[in-house]
């Protein structure tokens, strides 16, 4: 039994997942590097991984066998319930005793390795490869978000290094869907919300408006999409890439859009990349939930946290956070940084 | 200048303190040990560190000089402007041009250290030490408090290895007072209050009745207190050390209050710290904002958080977290680590 249990006082849910504690690196006093003796997701290891649910592959070559260029399976130390297992419990709804809430933690947690070989940094895929690697995110969004539970929120997101809590090297994105919205896109969404009853507008929109006019925060200005470092950044070089057409889900995307995406993404994370030899980040795609049509206060982005600072007892105990690099610095040294893998 | 800048769609707060990037270990792509020639915080180092603003020293000793069994420094990279630094500009409030707020940091950042040995583990304290320490984190915030420039909140934290974000080893605290009110507790204070409306009860009050007559989460129940595993725990072996007597504001407990809580914090930070060599770890001490009176709905506590599992993209991207360790489980090792140190 998988839990998402809520704290009886704040927004804050909590996925119960004892099956996670065999996770290998699960535990552990003193931070790790990371070793396989044999990397669960190059080829070769098809039969140590569960049954790939979705994979872009060759012609003529077949399931959990060598041939592909992707491939997204079930996560073996899943934190949700799969189908089935919850005995669609989540649509009754949260259980309550007045104080404590739970609910089985129907969802969605797939793992997507997004290249054959053993490679470590995002922008070392070629870039009609990243493409299909985001047309990938947006059919397994599609797919969770008409699993017949009816999920309520999918998250793509990618880990990358130890300390940006990655614990197989290979490069893989992850999706979890869960049955609720979770705190931070519903704060977004209650914020933006607040945002438009005051300006009449988007709050991202009028963010690209205001950064494109004052140029110290952006990183890229190309095409369809900018990047920027956010004027509250938490994180030291702290990027986000956003469309500048509005549009509040992913998943709805234009196929040229996701093309323009995966440039950007990629000439992003390889400044990043290059700037700092072996950078642990995380990127997390905010899209809006999947119960909402299109909303005129939402707007999708992809956020990027390079993990060089550590959170501590600061950071838990107020919710602020300290940012060594004020984002107009990051800025400026994204924009110059060399990058020649294009 | 350090600023404190906020979110323009949600409530979350960021200090930009580019002096914090001269700090030895900011910037660093990979986890590094921490190794010091000489241990700053040690005896002979006085004249390393800041000049000292309090401490604990044997009658006739002299400030800045041996003789001391705790010392209380101005943080030497603070995240917060110093007094006159800001001018008193934080009592001009928030500017904000309608998308971006900020506010000048006025505050509060000092270094509690210990113990004159160099100890690493807040269970290596004599009690009675341990005793004047949380005397001081008392007199602390009431400095803080009285601060003529009228902050609005102090936290007390304590990093306990590099995991957890501690950059020095040798035992010590910090005491961060913003001119805001965090959000996390605006959070507890919201969330809180309305637990009042429904049950006519304070939520921690709530809590302990249950805890105590459920006695699953309970690792340590010692006359005025009590120290559970809360049921949404974030992290595996998360504890809270909570009065049972009801009370907003640490900095009036009485001084019999707080030698029993140092009893109770010395014994269940000594399981966790026997449970697991060298763990990382936060404490966080949770009390009501300085402009408030004694609150019905607010109880002040002690959150201790293991830090032996990474926060990843997915809880960055949720808000959500991923707990491999049930709350029940986690409690029943703690209540039965062997710990010998009393």
């Amino acid at each position: 039994m998988i839990e998402l249990r809520k704290d009886p006082i704040v927004d804050r849910w909590v996925l119960i997942a004892k099956n996670r504690a065999a996770r290998p690196q699960e535990f552990v006093a003193a931070p790790r590097r990371q070793r396989h003796l044999v990397c669960p997701f190059c080829p070769g290891s098809e039969q140590l991984t569960p049954h790939e649910i979705d994979a872009i592959r060759d012609e003529g070559s077949t399931a959990d066998a060598r041939g592909w260029r992707a491939r997204v399976l079930p996560n073996k130390f899943a934190a949700v319930l799969g189908a089935g297992e919850g005995a669609g419990a989540a649509q009754l709804g949260t259980t309550s005793d007045g104080l404590y809430a739970s609910l089985p933690a129907e969802g969605v947690h797939e793992v997507i390795i997004e290249a054959a070989e053993h490679l470590v940094g995002t922008s070392q895929l070629p870039l009609p490869h990243l493409h299909d690697i985001f047309r990938l995110y947006q059919r397994r969004l599609l797919a969770a978000r008409h699993d017949e539970r009816r999920l309520r929120h999918g998250l793509i997101f990618k880990n990358v290094g130890e300390a940006a809590g990655a614990s197989i090297e290979h490069l893989h994105s992850q999706l979890i869907a869960l049955p609720i919205v979770p705190p931070v896109v519903w704060e977004e969404l209650t914020g933006a919300l607040e945002v438009m009853k005051q300006l009449g507008k988007c709050a991202w929109c009028e963010m690209i408006d205001r950064e494109l006019a004052d140029g110290r925060r952006v990183v890229l200005d190309a095409g369809s999409f900018v990047a920027f470092c956010p004027y509250a950044a938490r994180f030291a070089g702290e990027t986000w890439i956003v469309p500048k057409r509005h549009a509040s889900h992913y998943e709805w995307a234009g196929d040229a859009e996701l093309g323009e995406l995966a440039a950007v993404a990629r000439e992003v994370l390889g400044k990043l990349e290059t700037t700092l030899d072996r950078v642990a980040y995380n990127y997390m795609l905010h899209t809006a939930p999947f119960d909402t049509q299109r909303l005129d206060h939402y707007h999708w982005h992809l956020e990027i946290i390079p993990r060089v600072t550590r959170t501590a007892g600061f950071e838990w105990g107020t919710g602020c956070h300290i940012n060594p690099l004020p984002p107009e610095e990051a800025a400026e040294r994204l924009r110059i940084a060399a990058w020649l893998g294009r």
